[in-house]
């Protein structure tokens, strides 16, 4: 599958990472190209840089995130939710049209400082809000409830645990369950329409209290039943 | 252990039952403990009269919300969260002085229909607002992301599941996970401070979409690590 990741930190090279290894065949985009070829760290944690990244990575191309959404028959939105809507503005509405948007964005408010506030929850969500700014796009929400690692790992954990997903269109919403089994994923829970994301959007705030109380991120939930 | 059962409808007997199973000396306490007797059925879903509850529950005494909150060392808050700071009140602060409190109420809002919204989120709790406005309880959040059978027979999953503490005493918590360990639970996660009682509280929006996907609420999350 033609694919296109939004975003190059963490998440964004976690999913390309693993999408390339499954052999897709895989875009990651960013703001300007050559500007993330020279950063030297991306962020405060101090991660490789990404150019030493794409060195091990040389099948995952880099490109604008217009280019990367031309690309894309599937369009994953893997960068902080605060950009996303900015982000998706620039990669373009007739580049996603027609388009499977795998949003697994977070509207994490951090202004207030930790831990970081929701900037949209309850009566709305940050995915039904990508829908409606980009109508011609298939959303679907997955993912935003698991580190990146797991995301694309869930194996490792040793134990089978669950991930949802969210959207208006079943059969987007069966181009992410594909993706998601090829990751390792077997207890994935359709939740309904895109109006439940506003479920999972909002269970990061136990998710960073577990992260704390846990003293790691590498854990997700099972819905025991 | 004295303990008060505030809430007389399916989550107040579904304590009072397992507590008093458990060799509790319990009260379920209501407003009007006439008025709760005479009632033909507590609410729309037509459960059996609380008059014919007690006549099989003969161990646990029906008093009023002040008289209760007397009677219990630990009080438990099983009524809805809307009328949640209302019904403490009627209690009585001085009833309520030096008691752990625990709270397994949620803030759902269904003024605008189904699904209910939270009428406190996000940078608050219901358990901390309680906890401000009766300054002298000790109020530990637990329990509220749970189904009522599953609070207090959380094996009948036959797989184990995780529950949650939040609250700023150690020692009401140390009084609750007692609680907790004799109904059965063997994974009990301390998130720490009250204001970590937020992440449970928001987990509810998942909640109530899985109860619809799944078409069942006897369904519990465990923190898979």
């Amino acid at each position: 599958v033609k694919i296109a990741v939004l975003g190059t930190g963490m998440v964004g090279r976690s999913l390309s990472s693993r999408l390339g290894e499954l052999g897709h065949d895989v875009v990651i985009g960013t703001r300007d190209p050559q500007a993330t070829l020279d950063r030297p760290h991306t962020d405060a944690e101090g991660d490789t840089s990404f150019a030493d990244w794409q060195a091990s990575h040389p099948d995952v191309r880099l490109q604008t995130f217009a280019e990367a959404a031309a690309h894309g028959d599937v369009v994953v939105n893997a960068v902080a939710g605060a950009v996303s809507a900015a982000v998706l503005e620039e990669a373009g509405a007739s580049n996603l049209a027609g388009k499977v948007l795998l949003d697994i964005s977070n509207p994490l408010d951090f202004s207030a400082g930790m831990p970081p506030t929701l900037f949209v929850k309850d009566s709305d969500s940050l995915a039904e809000r990508l829908q409606r700014a980009f109508p011609q796009t298939r959303v679907v929400k997955s993912l935003n409830t698991l580190n990146a690692y797991l995301m694309v790992n869930p194996k490792e954990l040793g134990v089978e645990s669950s991930v949802f997903v969210s959207g208006d269109d079943a059969a987007a919403k069966a181009v992410v369950v594909e993706l998601l089994t090829s990751f390792g994923h077997t207890d994935v829970i359709d939740l309904g329409d895109l109006s439940t994301a506003r479920g999972p959007e909002m269970l990061l705030p136990l998710w960073l209290r577990l992260w704390g109380a846990l003293g790691t991120p590498m854990f997700n939930i099972k819905v025991v039943r």
